[in-house]
């Protein structure tokens, strides 16, 4: 086994990435620009939020790099059930909400966790939520998922894709927030990876973000759009917020162990709606939209 | 003590509440209606949920009754850290989202809950939500619950204030969610106060919802407001949903056990907005309102 990498190779390389995707995007976009916060973490590290609000395609669009460290306190040592005195986190966070709404929803993490006991885990994943399902395009970005998780492990792909029907889910509303992706977490070196193997699954699973989402900008930017399917992309925005602040475990921890709300929350839309008990027709393009919305759906290969 | 009430009475009296705070509310608008959905729980019982939309005072209101009944899961027993074997539970719900940025948000409610093996206990509450904070109206709200408060103890005002000023409370925000009120839970007999003692408390809380609101939208329904105060409004409902969905217990409790989506997020405002990293002038109205929202103030006795 070669030196195994460190931390801040780790954390270089997502800063990079990071760098990279913001240059991509606003190519796609045309006109918008991110904006940088720099941020300060009291405890130890921090964070660059890259923020773009108000393109030609994006309405809102973030992307986070955070690299944070420091003294576990006694809670989180309990919650991870661990006596390592001190920990380090890493990761790139995006979420893109575009103006119209035929252009899908995305979002995109990898992260890295490493504790002082030398205890290390990869997590991350990516998943899409179209406001209108097109089942051409749900392929076309399960296909290129299949592609990255194929090159590295030929059982990546149908366990994490799996994860992502579990894990992107909304209970309460009985329905999957759009139409997956992948998902994965507490990857670490076993029998038949190393540490740096998962470290480059990661860094693909970064890469293949800005590729993947200009194809689908380019796709449906031009689409018109009424009155109608705009109501509804706010609608879909509203379980979008609802999944973020009632499920996402990255915004619960986030939001729980004091972290920079602003970066966090970054994730939610410029704006949703709520309407009482307000259910599509099934025949319609919502409805179908909907009837969509479930765990299993083999979008790859979709009969 | 007289022949103590029964889950009857009070389902009965709740009920009745209901009806008149919607044909108060109806009233004060004008020309919005609700209109009526009548629901079952699988496992027993149901609710009465009226919802108001697009009025001319009122973008959105809400107003929930149910009576549901049981078998304890044995999760809930656990956290209830009970043996009875079913539970009794009756309640009105209230939010309602002005148009006018100018008009406050209110919510309300009175609840109370029964097992099978006698313990029962009242809960409830009613808290503003200005906008923008008029303290000449913030006083005018509190004086209206102290005076109910103190009808029945002196010591409720000052305790369950306080309690509202905990409960009500946004951590990530480091604010209140507005000027408070009261809140209170677990209320039962004791040496100083009957169990109908307690019941007559709750409906007096219920029934003082339809005058103070009623006040306060005639008060201010007039008031001219400009797209800058609108999009305030945004902002602040956008806050709104933040505690409903990450803090609010009854929220919180409804999604995870199963409980009618609908009439649990009817509280969630028609429409939202968030922006990134958007803080208000010191100076502005807007910043006067932020600097009001904390602990502790004296709103009854503001110096």
């Amino acid at each position: 086994m070669a030196a195994d990498i460190t931390k801040e190779e780790i954390a270089e390389a997502y800063r990079q990435i990071q760098s990279e995707i913001c240059s991509a995007i606003e190519k796609a976009d045309g006109t918008g620009t991110f904006k940088s916060d720099h941020w300060k973490r009291d405890e130890g590290g921090g964070g660059h939020t890259r923020i773009l609000e108000d393109g030609s395609v994006l309405e809102k669009a973030g992307v986070n790099f955070s690299e944070v460290y420091g003294p576990f306190s006694e809670l989180m040592q309990q919650s991870m059930n661990t006596d390592a005195s001190a920990f380090f986190a890493t990761g790139v966070s995006i979420v893109m909400h575009p103006i119209n709404p035929h252009v899908p929803i995305i979002h995109m993490n990898i992260r890295y966790f490493e504790m002082s006991d030398g205890t290390y885990w990869f997590g991350g994943g990516i998943d899409l939520t179209p406001h209108y399902i097109d089942q051409g395009q749900a392929a076309f970005f399960h296909k290129a998922l299949k592609k990255v998780c194929d090159k590295h492990d030929r059982n990546y792909y149908p366990r994490f894709k799996k994860w992502a029907d579990e894990y992107f889910f909304i209970p309460h509303r009985n329905e999957t927030r759009g139409v997956g992706g992948i998902f994965y977490d507490h990857l670490s070196e076993d029998a038949s990876h190393s540490k740096s193997s998962i470290f480059e699954f990661s860094k693909d699973v970064g890469n293949l973000f800005g590729d993947v989402y200009t194809k689908l900008i380019s796709e449906n930017r031009g689409r018109q759009f009424s009155e109608k399917e705009k109501e509804w992309q706010m609608i879909r925005r509203g379980r979008y917020v609802e999944f973020n602040l009632v499920y996402d475990r990255g915004t619960k921890f986030g939001l729980q162990s004091n972290g920079r709300t602003e970066s966090i929350l970054m994730s939610l839309p410029k704006q949703a709606m709520w309407f009482y008990n307000r259910d599509p027709d099934v025949a319609s393009p919502e409805g179908k939209t909907v009837s969509l919305l479930k765990k299993g759906v083999d979008w790859v290969d979709l009969n």
